[in-house]
């Protein structure tokens, strides 16, 4: 269930930032923001990256620092897009008949420590209730980082036979991993929202295949909503979520800082779960069988990625299809010109396009001018702005510009709402090419390790051979440590290129067994 | 915020239960459930209410007890009526320009103890995480019994001037009070989910408007989707919100024990909180002004009452407008009857109803015979079960069942869509109407204390005439502690009776100055 929020793989339980004081304030990364947006940045995307990021999230105001370290607000700018990916996804799982549930934010240490594996991958991070009012509580209390352990004990009592298969559940909540390696809003915070999706099945193939249409939901979040192009594939040994026999996930890049970036995860937990927890079940023929296991998420990390790929340094930029406003229509008035007859014809604007299901909002506030609102709503990352003053007034059209690009152009209001549709439509396609040309301008194949470290320090996305073997791995994350960040595998594409008799190992000279991608990874 | 799941009101902070072992198993109310449903009650709802409520809301599939003590599992067959009643009440808000948010599960304690009387109100159950991992935390950290505090210091932030108001922001979440008095599922829950509203306003009217707006949406969730009758009102100084100016509340009632429930609950929280958390704005001239706030809440305590309400001793009854499935159909295959024909038959009917937006279910599980069906569906609650056997076959009609009062009739298949639907909202409306009956039969008006012990001592909900002082209210409270209960006031109803010159109060004898419901209550 790592769901890229900070991969539970086995590295965790060695991982970093152990050693910690945690706080209440006095880590928090305070910011002191100018309260309007509108008025620029003083980042830039490409020459300071991560201020950039964090400047952005506060100035578009997706996000507000809060007085506990790694705590963040959501904005409601930053709620409406989850709430948009939610209601499509929800109804995507409704129809796969994955049900919603509720299960408690508290585990016992008992079932937590059921599965080793797994509570090794989670254990340095989870946050305990050791008391409450004034009383010292007997035995103290996990708060979920995950559901696996406090669901699957209620598994084994509902299923019994083979009619009670397959079992699919789903919670929307919040979980909480207490991490002490850079916080950042959305990419890794200490509590964050989720889907959580925990399913079990008679037959090895039935999980198999949810696995991988999970992941196609998880493909379509990505790249039909947030415009972000993902490589499907299966994690490796190391890399894989802690307890779980594979790991599939959705993988991300950021080419401002050549990092690769779990977009989400769908596992099979093959029985390991089902052993620990004892979820069996009699099948037709009254023999006793062991249920198979998946568990997948996807987290509020979505929307950060989303920031990170398509912002510039005049702020957000918002896909229309995931925008709670698509449209803002800014009244341009000059002087003794019509201003109510602006005002209307904004309005009307407005009303013509919300009724053809396009998000729009008109911005009448009097104490701002246009240009401020220009750069508001650049900054807010609003799709396109609708201007209209006095000559589109007199000439019944409307000045349209386009977020992405500047584009800029007149609309005759006859053709307003097809001309906006239209365009919405070419912004959408656009931010999906322009980051896939990107991603794709950054990766690199390499067969070895010269070539490998090269690319590295280049910030590629590297694609290499591999034998696919756990302790190289681990050695190729030792030898690369010093330089500017350890590289790990991040995933083996589906999508595999040929790979010739004879092809090598990049790391460790043995025979390759498949492509597989690399690099530094958030 | 109170949201009737135990109400923060200065009770509390010399509340009940202070001392306590928490514990992660041992308090747990484990209950060993039988695991198929529909094989009838063991208890019923006259002779051992509260042990047939227990029962009904596991047998129903609505509630799996947890192994910690008072956190409960919510299944899909209550988290799906959750969900009906969020869907109506955020389009609601969302037309009021509320908007969503969501803000850390987590408060320091500097903050969380800034208001007086609100943290006197909720420290005793207030759970404290102290620990993550292995590392002691250098502040201990406080899990969210509500969220005033939580937020309000932003609230400071971003409201400056005129222009920043109203702030309307709602969050869906849970939240945590480590209550110690007899959990009950959905009545008082450790951890529970509910919906928060904090609004801010730059006058007192504005506030005084939405307090009533809010209000009236809590009654529609409880008498247009739960068909339960409540009373709107106001709640007394002693039991208003820790913290706020006034409470309002919705009322529900519980025949069968005598208990009265608040439902939900819409605060006005005046300038308290503005004052502590600094939430000052300039207004149009230049003046600084401090703003008007309120809060409001309902949780998924609004099912148990629907529970209590509707249920009987066949199991769960629901309202059509919250039932998942308002239609069940079964098959009643008959010896070399037509088996394919009626299955077809039943297919063609959900087909046909889902069709016309009513949600309909077959249900053609081969191991199980119809009449256990009929007992498993009236235990989960479904409105209308509609039977399909060789006769109806033959006759093109289906037998249509309903749950609230066994009625049964036959249904041309021609009609079907028209008498289905015509069916569930005579369901919907009759079960309003026998909770009024039963509501409104419980209903004592009394004048004096003699009266009033009388009808406390029969379960009654009292109307009584009274001073409104605070000390009489505590004094009503110590006098009736040692029977079956103490008494408290509910609410004072905006429908208030007349209050003829000269009526004194039931309790202290001084002049009356409304009527008010009292009675035990949850």
């Amino acid at each position: 269930m790592a769901s890229g929020e900070g991969k539970k793989s086995k590295d965790n339980a060695s991982g970093e930032g152990k050693k910690s004081k945690a706080n209440a304030s006095g880590g928090a990364k305070k910011k002191e923001v100018k309260r309007e947006t509108g008025l620029g940045l003083t980042n830039s995307k490409d020459e300071n990256f991560g201020e950039w990021y964090s400047e952005v999230v506060v100035n578009a105001e997706l996000i507000e620092y809060y007085d506990i370290s790694g705590c963040y607000i959501l904005r409601p700018w930053a709620m409406s897009i989850w709430e948009i990916m939610q209601v499509f996804f929800d109804a995507e799982i409704k129809k796969m008949n994955i049900q919603n549930c509720y299960f408690p934010l508290f585990v016992s240490p008992g079932v937590l420590q059921k599965e080793k594996d797994h509570v090794e991958g989670f254990a340095p991070e989870v946050a305990w209730v050791t008391k409450s009012g004034e009383s010292e509580l007997e035995v103290p209390i996990a708060i979920r980082p995950t559901s696996e352990t406090v669901m699957y004990p209620y598994y084994s009592k509902w299923i019994r036979g083979h009619r009670d298969l397959p079992l699919k559940l789903n919670q929307w909540c919040n979980v909480v991993r207490w991490e002490f390696s850079n916080p950042t809003p959305f990419i890794r915070s200490r509590e964050f929202l989720w889907q959580e999706g925990h399913t079990a099945f008679a037959t090895k193939a039935e999980a198999d295949a949810e696995v991988l249409d999970i992941l196609e939901l998880y493909r379509r979040i990505y790249e039909e909503f947030l415009a972000i192009p993902v490589v499907k594939g299966r994690k490796s040994e190391h890399e894989k979520f802690a307890g779980g026999l594979y790991t599939t996930s959705v993988e991300a890049f950021i080419p401002n800082n050549g990092r690769g970036i779990q977009g989400a995860t769908s596992h099979c937990l093959g029985q390991n779960f089902a052993k620990m927890f004892e979820i069996n079940f009699e099948n037709e023929k009254g023999e006793k069988g062991m249920v198979w296991q998946n568990s997948w998420a996807y987290s509020t990390r979505t929307i950060g990625v989303m920031v990170m790929v398509h912002g510039d340094d005049k702020g957000l930029v918002l896909p229309p299809k995931v925008a709670s406003y698509q449209v803002i229509v800014i009244p341009v008035p000059y002087k003794d010109a019509d201003t109510k007859g602006i005002f209307d014809a904004c309005a009307a604007t407005v009303d013509t396009l919300s009724k053809a299901g396009i998000r729009a909002k008109a911005d009448f506030r009097d104490n701002y001018s246009p240009g401020w609102k220009y750069s508001h709503w650049e900054m807010k990352g609003v799709p396109l702005r609708i201007e209209i003053g006095p000559k589109d007034l007199a000439n019944s059209q409307v000045r349209a510009v386009r977020r992405d690009n500047s584009a800029k152009i007149d609309i005759p209001s006859a053709k307003l709402v097809e001309q906006v549709q239209e365009m919405l439509d070419n912004i959408q396609q656009n931010l999906f090419d322009i980051a896939k040309q990107k991603r794709d301008a950054s990766v690199e194949t390499v067969r070895t390790w010269d070539e490998f470290v090269g690319a590295l320090s280049q910030r590629k996305l590297i694609l290499a051979p591999w034998c696919d073997e756990e302790e190289v791995e681990k050695d190729v994350k030792a030898r690369t440590k010093g330089e500017i960040g350890a590289a790990k595998s991040l995933c083996s594409p589906f999508d595999q290129p040929e790979l010739p008799e004879g092809t090598i190992c990049f790391a460790s000279g043995k025979p390759a067994k498949k492509w597989t991608y690399w690099g530094r990874s958030y």
